[in-house]
């Protein structure tokens, strides 16, 4: 009989809304410090701009269907291709470099598994049309302000870095052609999560010798290298140094295991995991230089990065950093003569005309019961509009200190704002 | 090459996008004083959802597909039903009335015409669990006071009453079967738009004598009635008394012809228009009392209402009430000699951190660019780290008073906030 809602999508009810409000609220207000506007884009989108830049496999983990006017459609799965799309429409139209944020919601099939969702927001931050490694501090600045806007510290969260430039130059020394190189980050995006004989499997298949791969492993795990790509590693010390500079080194770590597993990353990639490494990362970038082109025709380079709010939420509620939602009304206004109620109608629409949050019983209801729904909505004061309005006056209850007195109904709105 | 969107999805460029929050800042504002409090759940439904409430001849306009899990499923078209499902799985968890709001995006495949998007952006407020009239007031004060909120006046928009039961009344007094009001619903609903021959020809179908129909237009043209429904006509009565009580009557005009087009309205119905009547409806909304019931199988009375966010900033936008979209900076740090580049990071930092919304030139630029992006991306105050760093000082220029001082850096925030 009664209906469900799909699997991995949520309801928000109104307290499980004003905690996404929350998470949304600071995300503004980083957003807001660091001069990033904010943006968005449809949640529907034709497919071809995901599968343009990330091939066809996409498919599988996405909504997508066709259309009534026989278009292939799909829901978004990511913000960034239609940003991408956007910005190369109307380049001309903002000042370099664009800062840009939105906060999506993005939709992924994926399998059903234990907390995995079909569904959720993203904070999307993202810097086109400046090359210079000071974006990327710009950009991971950003990023660690905002995690610290929730009251999150080093002791809570690193943001792990690393470089594909550095990478790349590595494994050329290594003898691995740029061809090879996608399919090695994405093996290496995976070593962590993955069984080691998986890992060797992976490499067999793509012809890498055994030396070969030890030789990647140790890399992964100690960043040691010769000086394979001294320009790539150079850049990468400029950005260390400058996030020390700007005073949150001690969030940052070198960590060459973090590749990123898309494919279109070309420089300096980055996630926020949790300290204690219990959770999955809590946020991911890196830069993009080749995609607005790619999707727009327009050359511009690009970074950014996503942060869900999922994890995100796992992490502050096990931390006790979320906020108690708690409901807050100024005034209730109770009723206490029902021959008053027309007089009691009048006298709520002028308190919420001055910008009170208000609320009465609608219908007739006993004291008691009035007085319980003051308290259960979180109403600061009760007004009562009984035998005293016939002098003018209403009878104001502070409900905290429980203290009482009469007020002129002409001083009632600054009665109840002092 | 380049990609296009979806047509009837809109692009939010940053200037758009903030038009948008402004609309949804009052919307909410609004909510806040009424007591509303937010809620909101999933963009994709199972299709029957919204067939179960509205038949199988909506799904012509739905984005429905099948999903990889073989779940026939569509993007919501609105959220009332997603609303009534929800109160219907918690509902002991609530007091009643439950007082909600949500600004969810809706999705309808529209036959493309001029102006008419496949999406838009709606504010739904709902009050469940209160049959009394005075639930009807609560909810169409919330209306007018939302469009107040904006600066509109009762010489911009009057919401037009009406009520199913009073008709029901009359077209029962007249013959009319109740197993035929909701086609003659339908018919009433689009007499404005439609042509009068149209109109005469579905009357025809449906069998209705040209007295008859003659009865009904006049009917639906003066409000004029004999005692066909006694009851429901005192309930709009007390309706339309209460509104002039709480001192909006001037924004309320009783009329028939309103009856809204979807089957499950049960009581007064209601929408808002410009005064002008260039311009679609507004908003629009009514008592519901068995919908939750079927959704949900939990039988509480409900009413509620829509305001898209399309026309109503149409009419914002020709009475000239959209807000001037400005950027905001506190500060833009004008780097003057780049061996401090450093430092100014650090301060960028310090800055931001005090809450200030702050930029600077990523990479190295001439002065005057600096001066011209601080004005461009409204900064009120220029802060130059140059010679006089060395004595511990930075020159704040203010942008608009064109007037500048060497500030100590410990004393920045201080004047920067003055």
């Amino acid at each position: 009989m009664s209906l469900q809602s799909l699997p991995g999508f949520r309801d928000f009810y109104p307290d499980d809304c004003a905690l996404r409000n929350y998470i949304f609220l600071n995300w503004r207000e980083a957003a807001r410090r660091y001069g990033f506007r904010e943006y968005d884009g449809p949640p529907l989108e034709p497919l071809e701009l995901y599968t343009r830049k990330s091939g066809d496999e996409i498919v599988s983990q996405l909504f997508d269907f066709t259309d009534k006017g026989e278009r292939h459609v799909a829901m978004r799965p990511e913000l960034t291709p239609t940003l991408a799309r956007m910005v190369g429409a109307r380049e001309r139209d903002f000042k370099k470099p664009i800062k840009w944020f939105a906060i999506p919601q993005l939709f992924r099939y994926e399998k059903q598994q234990r907390g995995r969702l079909r569904e959720h927001f993203q904070f999307n931050a993202d810097i086109i049309g400046e090359k210079g490694v000071e974006a990327d501090v710009e950009l991971v600045c950003l990023l660690v302000d905002t995690l610290r806007g929730f009251g999150l510290t080093h002791e809570d969260f690193v943001v792990r870095v690393s470089d594909r430039r550095v990478w790349a130059g590595y494994l050329e020394s290594l003898g691995i052609a740029p061809d090879k190189h996608a399919a090695v980050f994405g093996i290496v995006d995976k070593i962590e999560r993955e069984d080691g004989a998986v890992t060797q499997k992976k490499f067999d298949a793509l012809g890498v010798s055994s030396a070969t791969v030890a030789a990647i492993l140790k890399f992964a795990d100690t960043g040691e290298f010769a000086s394979a790509a001294p320009a790539a590693m150079e850049t990468l010390k400029r950005f260390l140094d400058a996030m020390a500079h700007a005073g949150l080194g001690q969030f940052i770590r070198f960590d060459p295991k973090i590749v990123r597993g898309l494919a279109y990353y070309t420089g300096i990639v980055f996630e926020a995991f949790d300290v204690k490494g219990e959770l999955r990362a809590i946020a991911g970038g890196g830069r993009y230089d080749n995609l607005v082109k790619l999707v727009s025709g327009v050359d511009l380079p690009a970074l950014g990065f996503g942060m869900g709010d999922v994890v995100l939420g796992e992490l502050l509620k096990q931390r006790g950093l979320l906020p108690k939602v708690e409901r807050r009304l100024d005034a209730y206004i109770v009723v206490a003569k029902e021959e008053l109620r027309s007089q009691a109608l009048k006298l709520v629409h002028d308190l919420r005309e001055a910008g009170l949050a208000c609320d009465y019983a609608l219908t007739p209801a006993k004291m008691g019961k009035q007085f319980e729904m003051a308290s259960a909505f979180g109403a600061r004061f009760a007004v009562v509009i009984g035998d005293e309005w016939a002098q003018g006056q209403a009878t104001v209850k502070s409900l905290a200190a429980r203290t009482e007195e009469k007020v002129d109904v002409a001083r009632l709105v600054e009665k109840l704002t002092e």
